[in-house]
């Protein structure tokens, strides 16, 4: 009985980065101007007809500083409504939950000791409220989102690895024409009693069940680079090739040095960054044959990635990482 | 392999009522004082080893009005943790929620309407955000709490009806030591699309599947009046026992006009208040063999059913409303 597919396929699965919705150093601070514009781009891709002016706005709760509830509501009867793709957004902690998972160590397991348990009942506080201001900032947009906790869908772990996650409900609210919006969580382990559930390997397991056209990763960086972006002569790393083993090598630029090999040089970025490990899930995305297009979040470069304008190709002028596979 | 039942016996479940933790005429306003006793009294009645000087506070965010992250952390790693109790707790929506489900009426269905669909989408921001208070202010009372939505849960209706109602997250969260925090919520339903399902109605579910020892009701009166307790003369319904057969009579207090079917009587109060349907919804717990206790929050009263005291028997003292299974 149980319904693995959607009813329409899915567009696109959004990954909203931590780091480019919050400030990165202030805890528990949202980076509201950034939330505002990735919001409006994501309707823009998304709910094609839609323009600034005929949003149905669906975050109808008091704002701090404002007292009193919108007054729109009144005009919405008879509105027509814009029709959405349909997509998934999960994000990531930023300034929320990071400081409570890693103080805490929930990520290693150990609910007997006292410091975990308050710590996972405080990291879940913490991504809980991050998840519900990015549901308002989209609802604001008039897209319709509903926040779905990967721990209350019953999603847990074995080891650290996704053992158990039924995703029934999500494809049931994508096919009332919700928008899911997911987040990284502390969740149960059955082999470790619990750990951190990472957005990535949300989007991952979303990706295989679920089969998007095209996967975007929306950050503070234009994309993936040879060595810390922040280090001189830093070389964005522009296409990736992704083989049928899930083996991958830079098509684009050709990088000079080529007696190093590539993943030596980007594995140097992975103490800081991650950058090794963040192609590699990439990787195994595109792997599916689902382009994953990796970029900063706000620019002229997420825009044209969220509307799939770059599955035809990816012109020059575009910066940052697609990694696609090649038969 | 689904497992059915807790490992330990469920103990209670707490239902808290909108009206006792919400200020009524003032949209999405939490009563911050009531909420804090009520918290500490939960904690008092489940946790019996804890006292306000060894709470281990599990709400790490930053509070609104204060910058900085609480700075106990670090003394917590060696300290032992008190044992819980297993219980959950249900609450209403008070001034959250009702206002978005009304004015759009969700609970009619229709979500092709953009009205009902921006509605749907508003209430659950609504009941959401409530939650994450709550599930605050018991985690800073050392409560372990985990927000849970039904929404996400995967829990939906038919006409109206609750027909999937998988708790089996519940269960692994209680028996991880957790306390489960559910709310009223908007869900789909199979029939009319969508729908509201009652605190009320997922109290009756976990009650008949996880056979608690007894159910608390957490209001802003006494309990169950004759008529509304702001009419002259109203009385406090003392004791309420409920036959096999679901149908229940007044014990206490004797009512003096005793040719009047008390029914009747207490279905004139339904108009404002729905108190049948209250008392009805408790009679089908208690038919169950679940005592249930309707009283004030905040109050001796409370204290006392919390900590499951009235089972011995009511004394004469205790103010409240008593709903028990009488073979």
């Amino acid at each position: 009985m149980e319904q693995k597919k959607t009813s329409k396929r899915l567009r696109c699965i959004v990954k909203l980065g931590g780091a480019a919705i919050t400030c990165k150093n202030k805890l528990e601070t949202i980076d509201e101007e950034n939330l505002k514009e990735v919001s409006s781009q994501i309707r823009q891709a998304f709910v094609p007809e839609s323009t600034s002016a005929n949003v149905i706005g669906m975050d109808w709760s008091k704002r701090s500083g404002q007292s009193e509830v919108p007054t729109f509501i009144n005009d919405l009867c008879d509105q027509p409504v814009a029709d959405s793709e349909s997509f998934i957004v999960v994000h990531g902690a930023g300034s929320f939950g990071h400081f409570q998972a890693s103080k805490s160590g929930v990520h290693k397991g150990g609910l007997s000791r006292p410091l975990v348990k308050a710590g996972f009942v405080a990291t879940r506080i913490s991504v809980t409220s991050l998840n519900l201001e990015i549901v308002r900032s989209l609802a604001r947009e008039g897209i319709p989102s509903i926040g779905m906790s990967p721990f209350s869908c019953g999603w847990s772990t074995c080891q650290r690895n996704m053992t158990e996650a039924d995703i029934s409900m999500v494809i049931k609210a994508i096919d009332a024409g919700f928008i899911p919006v997911l987040h990284g969580d502390a969740v149960l382990d059955t082999l470790q009693e619990c750990t951190i559930l990472s957005g990535d390997m949300i989007i991952r397991h979303l990706a295989a069940e679920l089969k998007p056209e095209f996967v975007v990763f929306l950050t503070d960086v234009l994309g993936v680079y040879d060595r810390p972006p922040v280090e001189p002569g830093a070389v964005l790393i522009r296409e990736i090739a992704v083989r049928e083993d899930g083996s991958w090598s830079v098509v684009k630029p050709k990088l000079e040095d080529t007696s190093k090999p590539v993943e030596f040089t980007v594995a140097a970025h992975d103490t800081t960054g991650g950058m090794v490990t963040k192609i590699t899930e990439a990787a195994m995305i595109a792997k599916l044959g689902i382009d994953v297009y990796i970029t900063k979040a706000g620019t002229d470069h997420s825009v044209k990635a969220l509307s799939g304008f770059l599955k035809g190709g990816i012109p020059d002028d575009w910066l940052g990482t697609a990694i696609r596979y090649m038969s």
